[in-house]
């Protein structure tokens, strides 16, 4: 994309009302726009990040045996009265609304009930377990405060997944399949050495759920990890009985802040129950389905990710994820130059690499001013010198020097 | 996908409230679910239909200069409040919510407002300009009724594009250009020779907007159609005066039923002037911007589809959105068979054919029932009989014969 074309423009400032550093990069970038607090529009730059993300998210689902499907937002109240989640003193997030004859409605914070409900039109027999099903979803929740950016949002996007399984035995083994997936995903985006299964508080149904915790300032929980055997507990359920039980060291245990990235929580039966969703097994006889529920905040990651990856110039995103792979920046106008750097254009592009190509000729300190705030893995330069010279220069966005390079070593970097 | 993991069957049935025939079909061959009246989710067939679609607008809105981006379902009552139509006399769709501070928020009808509003952070100059951005998007809308299945959904998705011009001139080149653009994806989806472009009521900056209406019974709208001519007048403004200025002939005029599928609109400046987006010229002067707006129903679009295409036997789906491109059913569970049909599944997979794998041998009338009823373009058949004569079995959806044809002979009708 020519950054000519792009309409979003990198700005001074962001709002003065807006205190994290995630969200004040990506407003300044130019990937996000924001509506009101807790509130973000995704721009082109950074729908691009979103849909990344999502595509590493749908592949480890799929991987697992996810189906896709998506839910919707608008919700029925006679399903959330029958798990006694309706009332907004049990579950203190909803947005409500109502149809035009007084019909009250939820706005979707979540979607067990939902699901749970639907598919009791799918399952009925053994032959129909397991079934684990998985969305992206536009999730809103009517949080007091909201200040931690896109990092907690009253309108957010969601992967959360299902799984519905015959017996404790089934249940369990997807669980641990469904956790090594979900650390699949931090490992794929950028996140594996920070990110750690964390013990937390369980429900009615187990001792504990695991979160999935990003170490980082900017973390709004404060989880005690033993970092060599890569496990945390989340200071909710932190006693001594606890780190016992698991097996760990008090003396080991580091108290750290550290952002929530993912959870997976086991129901058991209850909300089968309660919903009315039941199989008939073998032998005939009626048993309820066991339920669990898999969540990855699809923009949360992407703020934990702005935070932790970002220098005091800017966004620095990791390959995976980046919007574009290359920021191709042309300095100058000579009729050379431009035809130099309009063929590096199309022949990166051509060769499937993702190119925001910065064709506006400002001043050299402008352009790298913008490539640092926008983070984008590699800057490659083309003026008159480079031409020169029968090379380009290369930077990576990490590193501080910029190196002389051919157009085949480029290639041959950028293909790894 | 092989149809034994697939969690969804097919339904006798549709809910007794369901009155549409697309929502009725859908719903039994598992492509949507019925949360409420106008309020449906979409299953993993009906995703992969969705995603066809979209993909096929996106490379069109795209080919004009479309930028995506997402704007958010909270919005704000000042913004509404400038332009006169948050009030429910003046918008009488808008569901709204409120803040836990008692704040009121509306939740997404359309977008024209905050899409502005937020274009005044980067349009000031007449270098900004044009800029035309388009999102795919989850609206709703408080209809008093909902009976037309995914036709009028009262939650449902969008593709809204707005066009920010500097003058009339260049809105009007635009308009025009984004006309062609709709034809090509109604021409691309396979509705190209019913849907016309169709004069409506224009509002207070243009004497008529423009609809894309497609004829079919079950559309919700009366135009005059004149075939010859390609274009019709909605009976909204269908009078003496309109024939004579679009110099069309009463007599050659046909009255149809019809479905809006798109539309497009000039706001001029009316809409920038209220919420105060302007730009510099090149000599210095302020003007306000000119806003055009342009809108796909993407389910809608769907709805038209599934109502358009279907026999008394199910769907029959345009190959371009098709969810799969081949049904495979495998008949028999000889080693032999099984082999066979696992063998060609994956072969088609591998040449990248989109392929819904019938493995669960069932009764070939069972079978072939739920592949009417899904509407995959293709339908192929191993069984022994089909092995034994070294062929396998071919049907077009829109056939009744089916032929014994090669592998070969199948690969190069799937290329095609």
């Amino acid at each position: 994309m020519r950054l000519s074309h792009l309409f979003t423009k990198t700005l001074r400032s962001a709002p003065a009302d807006e205190q994290a550093l995630n969200a004040q990069l990506l407003i300044r970038a130019g990937y996000i726009y924001k509506e009101m607090a807790g509130v973000y529009a995704y721009l082109p730059l950074g729908i691009r990040v979103l849909e990344n993300i999502k595509r590493i998210v749908r592949e480890e689902m799929n991987a697992i045996g996810g189906q896709e499907l998506i839910m919707t937002n608008l919700q029925r109240q006679d399903l959330w009265e029958k798990t006694d989640r309706w009332d907004e003193s049990k579950v203190d997030v909803w947005f409500k609304t109502k149809l035009q004859n007084n019909t009250e409605l939820g706005l979707a914070w979540s979607h067990e009930e939902p699901i749970t409900d639907m598919m009791r039109n799918y399952i009925s027999s053994y032959r129909d377990l397991p079934a684990n099903v998985y969305q992206f979803q536009t999730k809103l929740r009517n949080e007091l405060r909201s200040k931690s950016g896109i990092m907690r949002g009253r309108e957010f996007v969601m992967k959360d997944m299902y799984s519905y399984s015959l017996d404790n035995e089934q249940h369990e083994a997807f669980y641990e399949t469904a956790t090594q997936a979900y650390l699949k995903v931090f490992d794929r985006v950028g996140l594996g050495d920070k990110t750690f299964v964390t013990y937390s508080s369980g429900g009615a149904f187990t001792k504990f759920s695991h979160e999935f915790q990003t170490v980082t300032d900017a973390g709004e929980d404060v989880i005690y990890l033993d970092e060599e055997k890569k496990m945390a507990i989340n200071e909710e359920v932190y006693n001594d009985e606890v780190i016992k039980h698991l097996g760990l060291d008090k003396a080991k245990l580091k108290e750290v802040k550290a952002a929530e990235v993912g959870n997976i929580f086991s129901f058991g039966s209850i909300k089968s129950e309660q919903l009315d969703l039941a199989y008939t097994d073998k032998d005939g006889h009626k048993k309820p389905v066991i339920l669990g529920s898999y969540g990855i905040g699809i923009t949360r990651l992407m703020g934990v990710i702005a935070e932790i990856f970002a220098d005091h110039k800017g966004l620095v995103w990791p390959e995976a994820i980046a919007p574009f792979s290359v920021n191709l920046i042309r300095i100058g106008d000579s009729d050379k130059t431009v035809k130099a750097a309009d063929r590096l254009y199309n022949l990166l592009t051509e060769a499937g690499i993702a190119v925001l190509y910065d064709d506006r000729n400002l001043r050299v300190g402008e352009s790298f001013a913008d490539a640092d705030l926008i983070g984008i893995p590699n800057r490659v330069v083309i003026s008159d010198k480079t031409i020169a010279q029968n090379n380009l220069e290369w930077k990576k966005r990490t590193e501080n020097e910029a190196r002389s390079i051919s157009e085949q070593e480029l290639l041959k970097i950028l293909e790894r």
